[in-house]
């Protein structure tokens, strides 16, 4: 851990999360910003944390380890992703320097699975995860972060050896916006949500069994205000139906979900539902875990 | 065949056309007007067809005979669906009047699958296709209809006796203008689409093989311009992957591919790829003659 500690950044697409860690490790201040990357003038990411962020956490003279899409070609720089199979220590030798100088900011790289597939931020989690649960550090463990883009990770020895990318959250959000399926309430319906995980289909034909969403309506079976649930419940459904069996799940493996509240409520719902064994763990906790992980391996150094 | 000829109209939510049947039987005239239902508002639909439509077809005398969604509840008026199994003579019993007098409007009613599912318009053209191949009135065959919803309907000795729908077009345009994934050219490039096709995992998990795009991308396998002809690929090998088991199709079995020639193009070279037989025909013919048959069985008595 760096003497002086540091700032602990999660800057993604959508969202932006930072926290002070004191040279104890403990966390002395937080903060949350409406200015995901994607939501920003490239240009002006630099100037938006010095001026902005540093401020409000208090930490102008702390060097700071940032994680997520502050990293890509829509962030500050792109920054290479490090290839799977991959360690915590892997994962430090690709830090990459953003500035330089007394208080230097850092980024974590993404990572890279030759199918192909991409993630940048969930890494981080998943080695925080992995630092939070140490009874995990040997042996095969299966990781889920439901999202925009829900990854489902193979994790073997410590290492992230491979890895799955759902674009469940995506899909919903477009479907939700801009087809005649998602026309509806966002109250959340639970026999809707409950019907659609059972209309997943073990995660084949899903064009099909979206479509059913608008039929279910226009049939009269279901209320129009009751599809965004529905919708959810195919996605998720479907995603579950399919991911773990893509990564090479094991009938009866615990799924380690590793997200936010909200999300980890749906995926625990939809996991018991399916049968599914699972264990929780915090999103938040788990980013600051990894980034806590990573200078310990000298990514400040 | 009514003496005095009439007025075939296929009015979908995003298209019109229609033509002048003679006394004969032969197509007189013919328009295509950029005025889908969604297009308009529901209480211009009749103005429309009387002022616009009928003198372009020379037809002001006229019973009109109409199919598509102009029978939904965006349309002219709603009108109920008939159920599966259907014969041609269940669906003429359906047919029901939007206007009467000298010249009445009526319009062919959409089918329901109890599953739930449901069709408005590619119904007259299956029975359109049927009509053209008398050699395919007994037995049990397998209809292929590409479009924003496709359509994959069992025909068994002259009655549709279940569909299923994909949302593959609808999928490809929210995802081409609204998602990460879809960004690039128009232009076809047959090679990403290939490689789409062949990426579709036999129509599971989806909302991987769509993540793959933007992966292939990212990380420098595909340049973004080809992206959506990869996705186009994932998309309609996901539904020729899926669709056929969810109907029951049989190993071997010939698909009747009923479209219009750009969507025939499409999948006929991914059916051909993906080893099914196939036979073509041209939708615009199928759906005149679908609603000819629907004529002769005293769809405008």
């Amino acid at each position: 851990m760096s003497a002086s500690g540091f700032l602990a950044i999660d800057w993604g697409t959508s969202n932006f999360r930072g926290w002070r860690i004191g040279s104890t490790g403990r966390i002395e201040a937080s903060v949350e910003l409406p200015f995901g990357v994607s939501r920003l003038d490239p240009s002006q990411i630099p100037r938006r944390f010095e001026q902005e962020v540093r401020p409000a956490l208090n930490g102008e003279d702390l060097p700071a380890l940032m994680c997520g899409m502050v990293g890509s070609n829509i962030g500050w720089r792109a920054v290479d992703y490090v290839r799977c199979p991959a360690s915590l220590a892997d994962l430090a030798r690709g830090v990459a320097t953003l500035a330089d100088g007394a208080a230097p900011v850092r980024v974590v790289p993404g990572l890279l699975d030759g199918a192909p597939d991409v993630m940048r931020g969930e890494e981080t989690q998943i080695f925080g995860w992995l630092a939070l649960h140490p009874e995990c550090a040997r042996g095969s463990h299966l990781v889920c972060h439901p999202g925009t883009h829900s990854k489902w990770a193979r994790v073997e020895d410590g290492r992230i050896v491979r890895f799955v990318t759902a674009m469940t959250g995506e899909l919903f959000d477009v479907l939700r916006r801009h087809s005649v399926i998602g026309r509806g309430t966002d109250a959340e319906n639970e026999v809707e949500f409950s019907a659609g995980l059972d209309a997943a289909g073990g995660g084949d034909a899903l064009s099909a069994r979206l479509f059913a969403t608008r039929a279910r309506v226009v049939s009269g079976r279901a209320s129009a205000d009751a599809a965004p649930s529905y919708l959810s419940g195919v996605l998720i459904g479907s995603e579950l139906g399919g991911l773990p069996r893509l990564i090479g799940a094991r009938s009866g493996e615990t799924v380690h979900l590793v997200g936010s509240p909200e999300l980890r409520k749906r995926y625990a719902f939809a996991l018991a539902r399916l049968g599914w064994d699972f264990e929780e763990e915090e999103g938040d906790r788990a980013v600051i875990a990894g980034l806590r992980a990573l200078v310990d391996q000298g990514a400040l150094a």
